[in-house]
């Protein structure tokens, strides 16, 4: 199916994507705003992750821009949990591109902020190739998953600053093999720190908030 | 992102696959042979379900073509449980083609199969706009995703003809609530039937196997 046209058309298309995500590193780094793409299959628990995160640190200065083909359920979901969300509807595209991020902060006051999450859409594929001019890359795999995600889907897990194996709480009725996956995980991915979680016992969110640089009110 | 050219490149694309997957359903026709495409997240356990119909069936006659972006560790599975697997490996394509299928049929003998399951990549986006000649679509929704998903990812549950809501053994630990599930399945997909199957304990395997035309062996 792929012809020499699609790939030239393909290579612009990054192009033009990548030279935007360069505006928006720019913009972020000169409001000193770290920035993190959040990247995983459909129902990993990225937004179950989020609401855990500002149960532990407080939703102040936190903004989630929140990639989805239909529907603004996660961001009204993140909003209840006290984060400020601003939904972007993908339609049909499988992935939020750097213009669509762009969008996304038109309806968004970056001054005060102390961190800007990206939830992507739910695709171990596609997101993969699409620059959103984030300072970091945070991949979740799910325990119910199983461990051969990563040597499955090697593009999106290459490139990530840190992967989070979220529903921990699950790993024994899911009969997952911590083990096995972190073997796998440094095969394809030995650059990521790891770190296990979860968002419903608490396991791990702390570490998980000093990751990601957030000061923690360790009352919580 | 998306330009004038774009669009029209990718309506050619689909038109051409649209083409060839017309004359991979008159070959399955000519040869009196089912085939369904089995679409799921990464991690719905798709390989899972396949392997525990083959020990409800029997694996004679039941064939895989497998796509993943890399490795063929689900086509081996496949072959130790019993089932004929051809591994389609599509690099960075995030969906199987008419044209792969093609290819994974030159390494396939129709003739004497009474079932051709086509397994995709795990994408619950792009895989829903390439017919792959199939007879039905039999979309996966796991437990452990949530019972949002099929109003997250409309497109794909619409055109499902059977939905099969997999790892039903993890329902309680996940907190599944079904009938929530089977409301936002009646709402997305109402053409669809749907059956709760765990491959794990075999809950629901007889009804799937009668679903999908096999003859099965009640002694198993």
């Amino acid at each position: 199916m792929c012809s020499a046209r699609t790939i030239t058309l393909q290579r612009s298309l990054l192009a033009r994507n990548q030279a935007l995500a360069g505006d928006l590193r720019r913009r972020f780094g000169a409001a000193s705003l770290p920035v993190v793409n959040l990247l995983a299959s459909p129902g990993a628990g990225k937004t179950a992750l989020l609401e855990a995160l500002a149960r532990q640190c407080g939703g102040d200065g936190l903004a989630v821009i929140v990639g989805d083909l239909a529907t603004d359920l996660d961001a009204r979901r993140l909003r209840l949990a006290g984060l400020t969300a601003v939904p972007v509807t993908t339609g049909q595209a499988c992935h939020l591109d750097a213009a669509m991020v762009q969008r996304g902060l038109e309806r968004l006051e970056l001054a005060g902020l102390r961190l800007l999450l990206i939830e992507n859409v739910g695709n171990l594929v596609c997101p993969a190739a699409f620059d959103l001019g984030e300072s970091r890359r945070l991949v979740l795999l799910s325990v119910t998953e199983g461990e051969d995600k990563p040597l499955k889907y090697p593009a999106l897990f290459h490139t990530a600053d840190l992967v989070v194996i979220s529903k921990s709480d699950l790993a024994e009725a899911a009969g997952f093999d911590a083990a096995l996956a972190r073997r796998h995980l440094q095969q394809v991915a030995p650059q990521a720190a790891v770190l296990s979680v979860s968002a419903r016992t608490g396991e791990g969110l702390l570490a998980l908030a000093v990751a990601l640089g957030l000061k923690v009110d360790q009352r919580r």
